[in-house]
């Protein structure tokens, strides 16, 4: 721990003592046992080596100390491969003959030949079919590599199969697209353009991904609505179910990934084979609690899911070690008398891979105590997915407590002894927006804060220890959802020492700690505002690019700075009277935290973004169009971006001016939640 | 006060002490004065008169001692007649001749001949236009009423002007209806069968409508929307405007009132000369605030409406003048360095007439603060509607309160001198359901407690003086929302000593002062445990009429059951918990009082009941088969209801399930919020 002399001497006795002793309690030789524990067998979700996986985590976190380890149950719509007709596609002649088959399953790496139960690569809820026909390349299947194959390339894809590399965008939506395009079946390829760095070997020699490996994943379009037949609501034994036809976000036309090397063979006319079942399964959580000792009615979470598509030697068990190691040190110091203030949870989540369906069921069961009680959620997958510097994606109101805690963290870089986390990670990945400060992200989507922070506006955040965006531009670390994804590709390649794990151990569990037990809140909105008005600015110069439009159609972004103005002053003021607050009146002090607690929700619209009912957030929301990033002002970004696509300009363009009200009503209406109360 | 010794002995010193002075404070003759001084002019919504109104209302509740009053405005759709080109029906022979026009206006009441600015009867909203056709009666314009006329008579409504007589449902439902079956345009009448009590002379010898009289109102169906152009939002200046054809609720079909001697003379072919017109005008509410000394943070809100069709001397000055009074009281003992525990809020509401615009406005701006802080909402329109008894319609939370303010406060009525409210009350009007209590009803909707209520999910109630039920059958009192509703009809008819005035005065300030002032809130879970059970069985009960379809598509409210279940044992152990609190610890009762104050609000579902997006509160929604009651379970009883008119019975029954679930969920959750909070 790196501290200040100055903040030495505003250490408030308990707090700061207990967290270093929580800090110092957690050891990288733990986190690594937990790891190879958790990756000998697939622990897909709906099977009983994952559920068996569910009751170990669950007695272990009772022997840690937790006060309650419960199991949830939801029975949602999974998808697996048919056992007795293995999912492929073939090459066909003119004549109809299937003159080339492509692999039905991945080589297994040294070691792991004779384990059974690894689920072949697939695509989960793909429609079944044999479809036939031409192939068609369309890059990574965006929606403006359909723009130019249509528009300039003349190229139709109705009626054809198309093949599409990984990459750039989520899986789920280049079906959609191809969909959209009139495709009637999918091929999903790693391309090593985007799956394998330059002078680096395969598995098991070195950690890019072999020509025979190919990526899983669901192609689900849920948008946050959880198990596709109980949107809205848990899928427990009272709720009613749609059919599958009615189904949220179901693909209509068979999905099939392969590797590399297959996608080499295949020629321009092929026909699919696609065996898979859709099929009603249950899933577990594993949600453990230790009560707060003052305020037990306001949660602090985190949260990880436990699911893998095979061995999950990254995704998820390097976050979920890591959660266990945190579990550890805090029941740790509970048996020895401690509590923190607020209540802490602890969540292993089933079905993550499926679309985040533990949390999501989880979080619509509880919504009304989570939106009443929740402080904030802290997301815990893999703990690695590189081993260069620092990646941090949350809230704004974390923007402050992020850098404060870094700073009292040790580097684990080489290069950076005795300097702060803080450092290696400013110097590695600096802000291009704020000066002087290291890049935080938005956050998007594709894990399971999502229910928290897009649907019910719980401040939450994520870190992981990440590449260097600026060299390596593939897409996701190049073994994601194969076979290849062991213990022993972290343990030789990726973290051997697992200090990079102990210091994601250190950030996710040093935001609990704080989080759960300052006395105030450790969250700043001012510069929530800054952010506020740094998005209004990038969204108002989009716009100029039509700045003859926007004259025309009398578009004005006035209110929204306006409002963002309010919001930044309502800020300041809020922050100005928090500093002089009588500690010793608990009221006061619930009162103003209550204030920070309700802002994130305070940007929650009931109504929905346009077509997306369960993304709620004004200022964030998932972006269909960069998978790694969230977008700002998502409705007015969307309402422009269709712009267009669409034939009434009129029509589109008075969306856009909806948008914008929308977006200044509801940060004017944040600002009025940070006035004084009465 | 009519207190039993083992209360004095319980009485907490000062909050007992100060509500008596409250009590004593309120004065008949004082509320005699307000209501003589709001009546003198018309004060129609987006008039000069009414925002002067709200202006002096503003200056006076200064001076009473509030510590904050303000104005708040908004720009909506409202819709007046052309004073150029008056509204009227005429019976046309068979060349198209007019040879009988209706009056264009009410003859007025003694006093009153020279007042200008007396807005004609009409419906507001409604379409311009000038149908000509002929004339079915269609009696009260109900859903029966019509399958009645197509399916038992042969008679269509298409192309047709119908002429519906007013009572049983909104107005706005009868033109939808009539829209719904075809016709072109709408006659509503004031029938004497529903709109005079025999025996009793019309005004002013009596208290009856008189023939030339017409009942004013709205003609909508905003389902709780607000502002027809800003659904959703504050009509604000920032606020994004719909343009009229896609707003909500506006009839497209013209619609006009009379009075029953014009109805008498209407003949087989008639025109309608419609011209009124919809207009964006500016409306003004009165926020008055007394700080809460404790927990400013939370909110005990009593709103009125201000604004009235002509003199509002019923609807709404007699309640207006009221809240005047209560205002005064608290002003007074806040001067004397008293104030209540809990912030409590003063709302004066403009456009209640147009659609409750000027309350759910307000609500729409301040959703998030409301949502967090808001304890419970009181209603004060007319304070008398009659002369027999208290008329109370509240949430089941506030039922122990309610009884319990009862019986303290003496009973105004002839026989009852020295027994309590309580007493007379229950004489006059006992609880079918509940043995040995008076009747309390569920709250629908048509007054402005319904945004608090039907959408936010805030604890709410209601009490006036009203008539005897079991014999005055019409469907409201006479005179309501014609020029005959003055001072002088209060004066003389309904309440010559303020008696009666002075007890609604005396709950709805004693209910106020409760809510705001006592340290545990006043809100039982058990007696909402209690409802749910019975509105259980009721709905199961209905079900029953369609055994063998509930039997052959599986229908069960076993979960529904299972769910009230649970509630009723969260509820009894919540209670016995909150017996045992710790008063001296300020964070545990305010934890308790977070659970009761939030658990209205756990029984709203964002996604709202079906196609009714702002009616989201599952256990209540206001009636669409019945103007003066709230439905209990609406999405069940809708889905019910609908089975008689669907084609596609398994469909039908599918939703009737979902419903079941969505109950069975709710119910549920609401008793997941009642539990241990860690």
């Amino acid at each position: 721990w790196i501290a200040k002399p100055t903040e030495k001497v505003m250490a408030t006795g308990s707090h700061d003592r207990m967290k270093k002793a929580f800090v110092a309690e957690m050891k990288a030789e733990n986190i690594k046992k937990f790891l190879y524990n958790f990756t000998r067998l697939p622990h897909l979700a709906g099977t009983d080596e994952n559920l068996h996986l569910a009751q170990q985590i669950q007695t272990q976190w009772e022997i840690f100390g937790l006060d309650l380890v419960q199991l949830t149950h939801y029975d949602v719509l999974l998808s697996y491969p048919d056992k007795a007709n293995p999912n492929y596609i073939s090459i066909i002649d003119e004549r109809g003959n299937e003159i080339f088959n492509t692999s039905l399953f991945e080589p297994p790496p040294p070691g792991y030949e004779t384990v059974r139960n690894v689920v072949p690569p697939y695509s989960a809820f793909s429609a079944q079919g044999l479809p036939e026909g031409e192939l068609v390349y369309v890059n990574y299947g965006r929606t403006e590599d359909f723009f130019k194959l249509e528009r300039e390339m003349g190229i139709n894809c109705t009626g054809k199969i198309v093949i599409v590399r990984y990459g750039k965008i989520f899986r789920g939506n280049k079906v959609k697209n191809a969909e959209l395009a009139g495709a009637k079946g999918v091929i999903l390829y790693s391309d090593p353009a985007d799956y394998c760095t330059p002078g680096v070997d395969p598995y098991p020699k070195g950690w890019n991904l072999p020509g025979g490996g190919a990526q899983r994943g669901n192609v689900l379009n849920l948008n946050g609505a959880g198990d596709p037949l109980t949107p809205g609501y848990p899928a427990k034994e009272y709720t009613y179910r749609y059919d599958e036809a009615s189904g949220v976000g179901l693909p209509k036309i068979p999905v099939h990934p392969i590797g590399y090397h297959d996608a080499d063979e295949l020629l321009r006319k092929v026909r699919m084979h696609i065996y898979s079942n859709n099929k009603v399964t249950r899933i577990y959580n594993v949600i453990g609690t230790i009560k707060g000792a003052m305020e037990s009615d306001r949660y602090v979470i985190l949260g990880g899911h436990r699911d893998s598509w095979v061995f999950g030697g990254i995704d998820p068990q390097s976050g979920a070690a890591v959660v266990h190691e945190i579990v550890r040190s805090f029941g740790k110091l509970k048996k020895e008398g401690w509590r923190p203030r607020r209540t802490v949870i602890f969540a292993s989540w089933d079905a993550e891979e499926f679309g985040l369906l533990g949390s999501t069921e989880w979080a619509e069961e509880n919504a009304k105590i989570l939106q009443a009680r929740g402080v904030a959620y802290i997301n815990a997958d893999s703990s690695v997915e590189g081993n260069y510097t620092l990646r941090i994606d949350c809230t704004p109101l974390m923007y402050g407590l992020v850098y404060k805690l870094t700073k009292e963290i040790p580097s684990p870089d080489e290069g950076f002894e005795g300097k702060s986390l803080y450092e290696s990670w400013y110097e590695k990945n600096p802000s291009t927006e704020y000066k002087d400060l290291p890049r935080i992200n938005k956050l998007g989507s594709g894990n399971d804060f999502e229910v928290f922070f897009q649907r019910l506006g719980i401040a939450s955040g994520r870190a992981r220890y990440s590449r260097n965006w600026k060299v390596e531009k593939y897409s996701s670390y190049p073994v994601y959802h194969s076979i290849y994804e062991t213990y022993e590709i972290v343990e030789k390649f990726y973290d051997p020492t697992f200090k990079n794990h102990l210091t994601i151990a250190q950030v996710r569990g040093g935001l609990v700690f704080e989080l759960a037990d300052s006395v105030v809140l450790p969250f700043d909105c001012r510069d929530y505002a800054a952010a506020l008005s740094n998005y209004a600015h990038i969204i108002y110069n989009l716009s100029q690019s039509h700045q003859s439009e926007v004259s025309k159609y009398s578009v004005t972004f006035d209110p929204l700075f306006s409002a963002v103005k309010n919001f930044t002053e309502a800020a300041i003021d809020f922050h100005r009277r928090l500093q002089q607050v009588d500690i010793s009146n608990p009221i006061d002090v619930r009162s103003l935290n209550d204030q920070l607690m309700l802002l994130e929700r305070a940007f929650i619209d009931p109504l929905g973004l346009p077509g997306r009912p369960f993304y709620r957030h004004i200022i964030f929301a998932p972006s269909s169009h960069n998978k790694y990033a969230g977008e700002s002002f998502p409705g007015i970004y969307d309402a422009m971006f269709d712009i267009k696509s669409k034939a009434d300009q009129h029509k589109a363009w008075e969306e856009v001016k909806r948008q914008i009200s929308i977006a200044a009503f509801t940060v004017q209406a944040a600002a009025g939640t940070l006035k004084r109360v009465a």
